[in-house]
């Protein structure tokens, strides 16, 4: 697989963060040799919290993760997720492999069973061959590392085609805090839920509840406001491990609170830079709505619009595409109120094409690998910003030339 | 343009509706030589009802024959339909060509200009050349003929592959009763609306009021259940003219309203046979659901989903991501009660593939043109159908290799 000519120029340095350790491990889930099972494991203080898919059908890692979150503790605490096989729709069977990892971990690395949260990606409704992974959980104990966290981000891969880490330390009254995370996602990316699989640490002193707080908000501006191909994983998975090592309390602090939007935004928008076949990013961002949810609307219809993202990947500047996603989103729209900018070209307005605007800047704007679409509908002071990618042949390529 | 495969044998034998007449000509509304206009006359005492797009940006045009439409009349009517370019968000511009077109036929048909009902479909954004089609108005008047309505369904066309339209002759009380009618549509064709133009005429007699209410009704169960590609048009309308020729009263005639949905199904179905890229026509039903919305929830994000209809365009059995779309509907469903089944196979059952099943069954199944998928959710009575087709390389080559 070719890496996506959107990705980053380089995995960044991931420092190390106190109180939480990695390793990888190749269990031949679904392939051999390739890294595909990864165990963290978070010392005693450490608060854990998490966001997970809304779907109907999630996983049976997703209903076991949720259940135990429910439950505080700042006990040691493990994560092991796998790539190659989602345990998604696995029915009972599901239920008995999630047990059996986490009871092997429990058992194997000392940590209450309650402590240890999995998560499963790859194809769904196949039965996971979890003793593949259990072989490898003594093995993954006894390799934890500080230092193996960028190797965590490459086990979780699946149809990535490059691995997502981002990082950020802030100083708080004069102490360093870390805040370092890891993400993989490509296709069946879209809002509404904690879409892909993100792990975020941190050596931040704070609270289970406030820790919560702070992750379920950043998300509502960060991986819920992307969307690659409108479809909901079964699946997905976000969450932070606060070690508290740094012996810095963040509670209510801003500085902490910004890193982490960071930190998040950036995991989201790699996402995105990895949507299956993507050649563009874009930014789409709605002002001037009656309501925020009302630009959330006309955001997402048309980030999620096929004919829209045919054209960007068509270097098209086709607006009147705009103008339909605008108007079938359900919002409050004026045609006559209606602006419509690529980047900082005025496009449209008073209801029709600008009389500034030339179809040489329009495509000019296309032609780029940042496409921004700023969509204002003059009615009020709602607004929403999200991020896509466009729809080329190699999304059809990967989805309908092989079997997933 | 290559014909669809999924195209009918043959277009229909187009019967004469007494009392309503039709020309088509090329009057170079985006190309040359190519017929892009129709103008129909009903005569006195006819009822007109129609469905338009609700969407917030729609045309000057829709508008106009909303206000119409809204004052009841059996006075003389025509309808004027023009493919090539869709006079929508052209800004008050649009309003005036839409007058200008209006006041056209209007003299020189001897109408009432709130009986000249117009449509413009083509491109979004750019003037109509409404001059080009006033200078056709005397001509596609003295040209009227009952014979050609075939015409009329070639001049609508756009990227349709194949011109559209269907028909039915009942007999009541020893009368013949007849119905024939056109569409087109290929692309930004989503529910929630009366999806493209549609063109329907009957010589049964029945008052405006009930027209309008069988046609609504019935449009909610043809053509707001087809979906290609999830976008939602910004001018398009169906609308039924009957001109009461027969002199057969069908208020309330269950015979009349059969025949009626029959040939507004056909023509739906011919809407999405001519889906953009389409290769395999597909038929997601959905039963068990706690209510009628929730099964519509389940088989609109099923029909929708890009990775259902790559894998469907691919021919691969991948009933994963049916549970996805099932789990991201926003409907009530039950992992362990849910079954899927592709035709009469039984795909998955009880949480899990059922053991009957075999890949090579499902495979079949995806190889045939008609693609059936039963999503049982297990839970209650709610039921719907919808009607979609595969999402292929050819979509993206026409919507993003060329500018349309």
């Amino acid at each position: 697989m070719t890496v996506s000519p959107l990705a980053p120029a380089s995995f960044p340095d991931l420092p190390v963060i106190d109180g939480v350790t990695f390793a990888a491990a190749a269990a031949g889930v679904k392939y051999k040799d390739r890294l595909d099972v990864m165990l963290a494991v978070l010392e005693d203080g450490s608060s854990v919290a998490g966001v997970f898919t809304t779907s109907a059908t999630r996983s049976a890692n997703v209903l076991d993760c949720q259940r135990k979150l429910e439950q505080p503790s700042d006990g040691r605490a493990a994560i092991l997720v796998n790539s190659g096989n989602s345990n998604a729709f696995t029915g009972k069977r599901g239920d008995g492999s999630v047990a059996a990892l986490c009871a092997s971990v429990s058992e194997l690395c000392d940590i209450d069973a309650n402590r240890v949260f999995t998560a499963s990606t790859g194809v769904i409704g196949q039965p996971l061959p979890h003793e593949k992974i259990i072989a490898k959980i003594s093995t993954l104990r006894d390799q934890q590392s500080a230092g193996f966290l960028g190797d965590a981000a490459r086990a979780i891969m699946t149809t990535d085609t490059f691995p997502k880490a981002a990082t950020k330390t802030i100083t708080i009254g004069g102490k360093p805090v870390k805040i370092a995370g890891i993400a993989k996602g490509s296709g069946m990316i879209a809002p509404d839920m904690a879409t892909m699989l993100v792990y975020i640490f941190t050596d931040a002193k704070i609270g289970q509840s406030d820790l919560q707080t702070l992750l379920s908000r950043h998300n509502a501006s960060t991986f819920n406001c992307i969307t690659v191909d409108s479809d909901t994983s079964t699946s997905d998975s976000l969450m932070i491990g606060a070690t508290g090592r740094s012996g810095v309390d963040v509670t209510d602090n801003a500085d902490f609170e910004g890193a982490l939007h960071t930190v998040m935004l950036d995991l989201a928008h790699q996402v995105v830079r990895d949507g299956e076949g993507a050649t563009k990013f874009v930014t789409v961002t709605v002002t001037g709505a009656q309501s925020d949810s009302d630009a959330r609307l006309v955001a997402m219809a048309t980030a999620n619009s096929p004919l829209v993202k045919t054209a960007i990947a068509g270097e098209d500047p086709n607006w009147g595409r705009i103008v339909m996603a605008v108007g079938k989103s359900g919002a409050a729209a004026d045609r006559d109120l209606l602006s419509i900018r690529f980047g900082d070209i005025l496009v449209a307005e008073n209801g029709w094409v600008s009389p500034s605007y030339t179809e040489d800047a329009g495509a000019t704007h296309m032609k780029g690998q940042d496409i921004t679409i700023n969509i204002d509908l003059g009615l009020g002071r709602g607004t929403a910003t999200v991020w896509t990618c466009d729809l080329t042949h190699q999304y059809i390529t990967i989805n309908a030339d092989y079997r997933s």
